[in-house]
């Protein structure tokens, strides 16, 4: 992070006036960010607090969650007192507690809007995982009471504070690939029968919503525009009881405003290490894989001599610490997020043109 | 080549009694095809030619240009005789010549069905290049002529005798992937201006004639089913006078009988090295380069352990040696192609049903 002497001196004044500094932040003299994590799934245990640990800007002070041994145990990793874990019914009870700056929902995806509200409501900040919501309805009503409550809202997408996307990003905006044409991406993998993402009431919908997104809004923060037009089919192949209630596969193509095309899969039926594949007048490039927690790699060729050939620099920061740092930044000098709750309802909205254009319920 | 001993006794039998045996096929006892080029382009004389001279089941015994002095000199290369040289204008008088038993056709694509309508008539087989015609009706003619005349129609799709594309077909077919979900290619190239593939009236339309047209094939040969619906797009985004009759980019998704989805694109706009990616329940492979003329590199993952690694072979024999040999059998053991008429009489149909899909023309 990057400040100005100015912004450096008032910063580090308003943080001495405070009441609630536990710890100034070593740099910046911020009091750090007070995380509550609500369900505790994968994603909140092994990456998103452990990001939050490795982090200087923040660190977990509440829990939410049905089970209490497990809150237990984390709570004991992450020196978390007893009396911050709370279940999803007296979850409200939050807004007394004001060592809870933020509140990071990691829920089955239809439950994200609830949690997003009761949060917001009790005045902390959210950090939402994607995708966003299981309708637009609820993600504009999320963005809504954000604003009411004047309380920040960003959405979780981690591959946008990745070194490696930003370089991808910057090499395109830069020219250096000249003119783009066409963008290739997929992402998906072979799902156990039994997961919540198979239930459409969990989940909303299929691989598109959990995976496909991130094809989605690569598209969109490779190109930085919003496809114009959706063409799109899905289909289900393995009848075995998985597939009852979401899609198997989403094939869709977009056209954007300025012409350049991409063409997308997405599957919970099969292997699909995620990539991305960008073609320019110049040079291309491929990120594969990009979608994972770690190991990106990019490759490419840059007129007739120049090779890109990188890998993701070591785990640290990882994205999920980049992304809380972000997130930590926001509320310390009343920035709006790089990733902000409009990222999401876009993409939300997209989501539903493409399950529309392929025949399917919109959101 | 495997013989059974029955087939090579009678073949072997066959040969010596016909008058027209210049040098006799060392393992079949069968006469070498003669082989007339129409076209001396670089795809003829940097590779079928060679690919033809390489071979032990054929030679070039004629030409047709329009380029005296050029076909003077290949004829030269390869010990064809100076009254065997013909131009387009009287190149019907090849009926004549009993040396000649195949016609290869490199044609700009426009030309293919005339050529191929007139080599027919001449009484000599067709090897024709890919795209087959510019117009489903054109292709259609060429398939009822080559039955009329009772001769042999092959297009030339190298890829489908290439070990390594077979090899990734096997292991669809055996199940090694397990159930193919979803397929991605693409292919495409930066064009310079002035070549008649930029012409409407010669080409037909743009990459996805020429280069597109390998993705499309691909899609059908790996899934071995035919796409039963197409949506696509189609963008021009360089106004600098390439783009004034074809389309610099096309992308299209498709979905198979069985449920398989495809998402493609091709572009004349930028770099797209050749490729496909196919996922299966039980592993996925890539092919990249896929579409070159050698250098093929086909890599996968096949359940937890198993990696995929493969080169193409050294460049002998190349495809176009193996394409020259197939169709050789054809015709001294009366077969049908493995790519005949009817193989790219569907494609020339699938890609007018692209072009309108994307709100072109169709052909």
């Amino acid at each position: 992070m990057i400040l100005t002497r100015r912004e450096f001196s008032r910063l580090a004044g308003l943080a001495a006036a405070s009441p609630f500094v536990p710890a100034a932040h070593a740099q910046t003299g911020q009091r750090p960010i007070g995380w509550c994590v609500v369900g505790l799934g994968r994603i909140s245990m092994d990456h998103f607090m452990p990001g939050v640990k490795m982090s200087k800007s923040g660190r977990i002070v509440a829990l939410v969650s049905g089970h209490r041994d497990k809150a237990e145990k984390q709570a004991a990793m992450y020196g978390v007192s007893s009396n911050a874990i709370y279940k999803y019914e007296n979850m409200d009870a939050i807004s007394d507690n004001r060592e809870i700056d933020a509140v990071y929902i990691a829920l089955p995806n239809s439950m994200h809007a609830e949690y997003a509200l009761r949060s917001l409501k009790a005045g902390k900040h959210v950090l939402c995982e994607k995708p966003m919501a299981t309708s637009v309805a609820d993600a504009k009503a999320m963005i809504d009471t954000s604003k009411t409550a004047n309380r920040k809202l960003m959405i979780a997408y981690r591959c946008q504070f990745d070194p490696l996307h930003k370089k991808a990003i910057e090499m395109i905006r830069s020219g250096q690939l000249g003119q783009i044409q066409a963008i290739e991406s997929a992402f998906g993998f072979n799902i156990v029968a039994g997961e919540w993402r198979l239930d459409r009431q969990l989940a909303g919908g299929g691989p598109l919503m959990d995976v496909g997104i991130y094809c989605l809004n690569a598209t969109r923060y490779l190109t930085g525009e919003e496809p114009r037009e959706i063409k799109a089919y899905s289909s289900v192949l393995d009848h075995d009881g998985r597939f009852d209630t979401v899609e198997e596969n989403v094939s869709w193509t977009m056209k954007f405003p300025s012409g350049i095309v991409a063409a997308c899969n997405t599957t919970y039926g099969g292997n699909m290490s995620g990539y991305f594949r960008v073609h320019g007048s110049k040079g291309s490039i491929e990120m594969l894989p990009a979608f994972n927690y770690d190991g990106m790699h990019l490759t490419g060729q840059v007129g007739r001599d120049q090779k890109i050939d990188e890998l993701s620099p070591d785990r640290e920061p990882i994205e999920f610490t980049r992304q809380a740092d972000h997130f930590a930044e926001c509320i310390w000098y009343d920035r709006t997020p790089k990733t902000p709750g409009e990222e999401g309802v876009r993409d939300t909205a997209l989501i539903s043109q493409i399950y529309q254009a392929a025949g399917l319920p919109g959101l």
